[in-house]
């Protein structure tokens, strides 16, 4: 079976129109026809060979939204015409204690990405959502409850909307805390609106001035401009929980300090460069940690949906033509965009 | 009322007979003769000016203990005779919510150090256990239950047990539990020692082959030489928990890479130079958190003493006259002392 893609060669190429195979759909997979596919910065990184192991031909896109086309005999929670989403895993083993937690994303055997992940099916790996159609073990597809004219909006939270709601949700946002979101892009923007949903205090902290009143928009209670020494000393010693969605290197410690006593400050990006080494003392003097969340697990995806689903969120995109991907990276290394890239898969 | 004591009057000079004056006894108080005075790493710091803000003249000295001569007519929980000892603090606000709690080593307003701490008695600075004689607030008093004849190798709990048991107890360690402790020194032998107690699986880390033997008998489980690879890569993804009790640069990665998902790698020193900056894909893959601790409050102080007294357990100590002090400072830096330095008051 032949789907019309999108993707690249080799690192140095653009993007290009091309077929992949497909397989029939198994026993257990939902075939689903893909309406809008989400641009994740970890797509440039991987079709650019920025992080060692590209495989080529490479079809990135981890944001999947569509509709159900076909089943497989033994699938129960799927039936075609449903809307659903598939995020950045496809597979995992299900037998190491995080599978059977529902936390395939720490599979102790490896998850398998959405694309680039190992798989027996031509090429060998994984071709993601930069495609028209895709074919996925039910137990990695989701549903969508929103609107159908949400749909194109929805496809970002599969990967940017888990990577911010499990970390909140793990140390228990909500409401009485006051939570702190540093970087307004497209990780950022969803931790806003989630932590604002979960009834949170919520800060954003941006680099720029000119980002306050669109941060205010997003849900955020207070914005703090956090290259002002004087606007960032206020807040000291006052957040429960601050989430740090900035992958490229900077001080950690101007947001540790702002921790009240046993506060987490965890990161979801890996820098390319390291951050300066971390304070020792802000850690010990107040019992604070510094800690990682990786996106989340499949339940937990599900359960986010819903929520954003309940509280009408969605992700603020703007949609490109699949023509567009190359210059939508160029823009996306420039934070040229608000707040997240969405292919619409019907211009391939 | 003049006490003798051992202090310094510069950075640079070796340590000399001094007469301090103590306090009368207040209502609150309890007049401590002091028999013996543990020697911790923070009071070398502290003589040489090493850290910022050290007043001279300084007597220093946290790992106190003694008999009560006096006390104020108020005190309901101490009385002559009894055995005592005092640790890192002499007071705290009190108010604040860490103090409310219980964890006045995080008092919102500063804790008040036993040495170099404020205080409006003469010399307007606190003056630590090398010392014949100190007056402390019943609140920052602690009893000793552990046999007469143990009460020398009891001092170095005030401190250097303290440290370590609080984080192990609040990171829950115990039976079923994996728990490494970097670092077999003053603090590492008492974590071994406590976390052994614990009921925990014990994995001892040193650089050294040649405390193999030692450090089972301390109580280690496990002793892994943490610059041999292969012994290291077998430990990897199996801890719940590690205490790093290392306070000299060192690489963070090689031990939060032994951690479970979801584990924590707790800092109790810090470094003179800063560790090389955490590689932050370790934390992310796992939801592994690097966190800061410390000593502990004055209730879990009382807790962790009884706690020893139940289970045997106190310091490896070395006995010094008190005109040995600079010398134990020589050796000390050189790691020479198995495992802690104790003052025989009684040679003052």
């Amino acid at each position: 079976m032949t789907t019309r893609a999108y993707g690249v060669n080799a690192a140095n190429e653009s993007f290009q129109s091309m077929d992949i195979a497909r397989r029939a759909p198994g026993l257990r997979d939902v075939q689903i026809e893909i309406a809008y596919c989400g641009i994740c910065h970890s797509d440039l990184h991987t079709a650019r060979s920025e992080w060692a192991g590209t495989l080529y031909p490479c079809v990135p896109g981890h944001e999947i939204v569509g509709r159900v086309s076909a089943v497989g005999s033994e699938v129960t929670g799927f039936k075609a015409g449903d809307t659903v989403g598939v995020g950045c895993m496809v597979g995992s083993c299900q037998h190491c204690a995080a599978c059977e937690e529902g936390l395939e994303q720490y599979c102790e055997r490896g998850l398998i990405g959405t694309y680039n992940g190992p798989t027996p099916d031509a090429p060998g790996h994984t071709l993601g959502g930069y495609s028209q159609r895709i074919v996925v073990d039910e137990k990695f597809v989701l549903h969508v409850r929103h609107p159908q004219e949400q749909l194109a909006a929805v496809a970002p939270l599969l990967c940017a909307g888990i990577t911010t709601y499990s970390p909140l949700r793990h140390w228990n946002v909500g409401p009485g805390k006051k939570v702190g979101i540093v970087g307004i892009g497209g990780l950022g923007h969803m931790g806003v609106k989630i932590a604002h949903a979960m009834g949170a205090h919520v800060v954003a902290f941006t680099t720029s001035e000119s980002k306050r009143q669109a941060a205010h928009d997003l849900g955020a209670d207070e914005v703090v401009v956090s290259r002002d020494r004087a606007q960032m000393k206020v807040q000291a010693n006052s957040f429960d929980f601050i989430l740090d969605t900035v992958a490229a290197s900077h001080d950690l410690d101007a947001f540790s300090s702002l921790l009240k006593r046993d506060g987490t400050l965890c990161l979801v990006g890996v820098p390319e460069h390291a951050h300066p080494s971390p304070n020792v003392g802000n850690l010990i003097f107040k019992r604070r940690a510094i800690a990682g969340s990786l996106i989340g697990g499949i339940k937990e995806t599900q359960e986010m949906l819903d929520f954003c689903a309940q509280h009408g969120i969605v992700a603020d995109i703007e949609m490109i033509r699949a023509d567009g991907i190359d210059a939508a990276y160029e823009r996306m290394l420039k934070s040229d965009v608000k707040y997240r890239f969405v292919i619409d898969v019907a211009t391939m």
